[in-house]
């Protein structure tokens, strides 16, 4: 017997991934095609221009090729036919947004803007809405916007609305000429199934984490927006079409175009997109509340099921039903992981950790005295402030790049440190943590300074391909009972689930080292605190 | 007409320089030759344990062997005949410091002693004394030692009677078998000179900046020495021999072993040492009050003559005819300055800074953010804390390595202002600033970020060399006005200095960075604040 495959597309920051998983949870081929322009940070393509140093940009055709590219090698890989795939599933970078044409063409891509940087998607990372964010926030604080408690009191720097009044208030000329203005995840879909904007399919997850939506009040009130911005309060209102539809709702059927382009049967169901890190909940079929599932990759994403309803200073966002159906859905982030340490890599003059990090993991907690704040894109969780910067401390002349590399390796695992004591403080459970992503496997011994640093295991879980498992079961979702056979996304996750719990690697806190990170991590906070009030 | 030639050599911290100079100024040749061993911070010459991270030694026969063939290349290269040297000036890094048994040979060249870290000599940055330096300051303060204000009120770690409290503490049978305790520049005149125990020259300068000596007072007295510790006590009592002069006396004449071992005439005048850096103030012929002249190399020190006697919190050292006869001589310094250069361009995993200081000069006032403290080293003044550590925050991911390049060049140049301020606050004038020191020459933009920082006009000395030819003017000094035709050490400065003062290099700020640094120093004094009270 066959059983019906899914495809997930998992869109990263520098590259796609391709999964066909079939409804036993069997993975059938993959592939992963990095994007031609990658990420526009140093100035456009066919430019020579510098951007502006807190830019980043995409380039909205990468994402179509590269997706048509692997999804064509997954298939060939498989060996199967395109007839067996009956839905396709897309997880994004978020808020990775862009403004359109009416028929959706991203207006980079008109000859009047291709040398307009703000003509181009902006990337999640793009910080260049800082003072825009700044006012949000004062005129929403002023307002004592309902919507804050949502989004522990702060809106955050890489969100939808400052990436809109950026462009309107630094390239008015592009916001006069966006008729549509679209997160990433959501553009994609729809160019996959076509279709006029007034029935586009805008993601529940993606505005609920990051266009201050709910689905009992919406997006924030056009007082609200006049009060920021006459012109914000007029795109908001002309210029987000679309039906809100949740993840795994059916957002349309593959056109015949894209068919063709991705060697895919046309017809076939296709999913509202949802937020790359949350796909993992499902991908590592983590349906039950308390479980704190964190994808780590270029930044980290922690997402935790709950029953319980609270308001948590810090914490970016709670979602009804955010990640899975009839939970509050927790969201939190770290800015910088896999990019600070990347970042320290070329600082070093490295090709790779390799030479160092075993010396690194021989040293004593602490780094014999060096501390570092990892706030190197900014501190997401709990401060929401992208303008923060890092920081080292306790440098001498006896210290070298191991000292460094494990300074911030703790830095990252006291920030994680930091959410979970937030978190249970405000009377939330976490009674386990999953970690997923790029970063787990290839560093084991990342996992075990974080289990040395919270104190408590944390199972790694052994694919990679977790958000776009997820993703795959979001398709198979859409796809319908009749072809696919589940009628609820529990179960379908749990059966696709990227492996079985037994292949868990269970990573414990060695009691000594962990006993010392106790004490070390006053000395963190107390940075943390000092850097934050303005050092 | 011949004139008469003095040699100087300038022992520095990873080599020695030997330079020969007449007595109207000419230099006639000069060598430098590396210490073969270096600095020893690692493990001992022969061992393989590793050493403890604050340790800095050196290995005393590495001092005769290269300042024996660095005067012979020297000689060489001048084409003279021995004959026409009348004298040897020595100017030697302080408080490098030794144990030695009576007849002057070093405890680390016993058999018993070559595997016993304490026993080599301590670098000037050796930095185990923490301990040791802490308790020495407690009784001070509690006793209210008079020495104390002399010194801004703190004993420094690289002292030299917290060096000997640590030895008796940390290695007794090292103290036990020391029969002589003495300042690395002293003891090498010592072996120059050969002759009793009883008679040897100690230094003055060394003395007065580094031991807590002054001519009025002597060294402290026994009752605060055996407050410490009776063991130390008992050792100032008994293993400090000698008799004290200054630099410029006579410490005696070159015994005919080392005449021949270094191709010298036998029983040419040797002068008494001077700290190596002390010996660029007659070197670049600064013989007014008001001058402050800045030895920059591995750290930096700088001198100021004055009228003046001001206690001034966190200024190292104020000695009476310390530097020149008949003025009050100030010292501060800066712990690390191409050592943390050195250090970061290690970290950076760089050859050279070539290729990266030029673009790090384009950069804006305040390195886009990242504000550093250059305490790698410890802060000499005006905090003479030498367990501070440094710092790097504002740190970003568009930050690379000329970003820390420049911050860190800013951090040395904050360091100054300071420091000049303080001593401006403490009614001491301050008119003039020469740079000289290896640092310097090799990179002018160093000293333009310094000018625009300070806010004022600072000359470059155009000779590498102020310091070895300091040490040869007190060379010509200690042969006597028979044989040099000098009467007065200020005569023979002005006319053996290295180089006329037109030929000096004035760097003027640029007035609209200098007018930036104005407030970017503020953030930087933050730091230091935040960094001091123990961040």
């Amino acid at each position: 017997m066959t059983h019906p495959i899914s495809l997930g597309l998992d869109f990263g920051t520098e590259s796609v991934r391709a999964v066909l998983v079939d409804s036993t949870g069997k993975q059938h081929g993959t592939a992963t095609v990095p994007y031609a322009h990658g990420q526009i940070t140093s100035s456009l393509p066919g430019g020579s221009e510098p951007l502006p140093p807190h830019y980043a940009l995409q380039a909205p055709q990468d994402w179509v090729d590269s997706a048509a590219e692997a999804t064509r090698a997954a298939i060939a890989q498989a060996g199967i036919t395109a007839d067996r795939v009956i839905g396709v599933g897309v997880d994004f970078t978020s808020c990775t947004m862009l403004p359109t044409t009416r028929a959706g063409t991203p207006l980079c891509d008109l000859e009047t803007f291709r040398g307009t940087a703000l003509a181009w998607p902006k990337l999640w990372k793009h910080h260049g809405a800082m003072k825009q964010t700044a006012h949000m926030n004062e005129v929403a604080t002023a307002r004592n916007e309902s919507f804050l408690k949502r989004y522990g009191g702060t809106i955050g720097l890489e969100w939808f609305f400052p990436k809109m009044l950026e462009t309107i208030e630094d390239a008015p000329e592009v916001a006069a000429a966006a008729e549509i203005w679209i997160e990433a995840g959501d553009w994609f879909v729809w160019q996959l199934v076509g279709g006029p904007a007034d029935s586009l399919a805008r993601s529940t997850c993606q505005a609920g984490y990051k266009a201050m939506w709910s689905a009992a009040e919406g997006y924030p009130s056009q007082e609200y927006f006049s009060a920021v911005s006459p012109q914000l309060a007029a795109a908001v209102e002309n210029c987000l079409p679309g039906e809100m539809r949740s993840p795994g709702e059916r957002a349309g059927s593959l056109s015949d175009a894209m068919a063709e382009r991705f060697g895919l049967a046309p017809g076939i169901a296709v999913s509202t997109a949802i937020i790359d890190a949350h796909a993992a909940v499902p991908g590592v079929g983590a349906g039950d509340p308390g479980t704190l599932v964190m994808v780590m990759g270029t930044s980290s994403c922690h997402m935790l099921n709950s029953h319980t309803l609270a308001d948590i200073t810090g914490v970016a966002g709670v979602v009804d039903g955010g990640i899975l159906p009839g939970l509050y859905g927790y969201e939190t982030g770290q800015a910088a992981v896999g990019d600070a340490f990347a970042w320290l890599r070329n600082l070093l003059g490295l090709e790779s950790f390799d030479s160092l990090s075993e010396s690194a993991m021989q040293l004593p907690p602490g780094a014999e005295g060096v501390t570092c704040l990892d706030w190197m894109n900014g501190c997401r969780t709990p401060l929401m402030d992208g303008e923060l910067r890092g920081a080292f401390t306790g440098l001498g002349l006896h210290h070298s790049g191991e000292h460094l590399y494990l300074a911030m390796l703790e830095a990252s695992a006291f920030g994680l440190r930091w959410i979970v004591e937030l978190l249970r403080e405000g009377g939330v459970e976490i009674n386990r943590l999953i970690a997923t992503g790029g970063l787990p496997h290839h560093n084991r011994a990342f996992i075990e300074v974080y289990a040395d640093v919270i104190g408590c295991e944390i199972e790694i879980h052994p694919s990679t391909q977790a958000t776009a498992v997820g993703a795959a079961v979001l398709g198979m979702i859409a796809a319908g009972s009749q072809a696919s056979g589940f009628s609820e996304i529990a179960a379908a996750a749990t059966a696709m689930a990227a492996a079985p719990q037994s292949q868990f690697d269970v990573v414990s806190p060695r009691a000594d080292r962990a006993e010392k990170y106790n004490g070390l991590y006053r000395r963190y906070r107390d940075l943390a605190t000092a850097v934050a009030d303005g050092l």
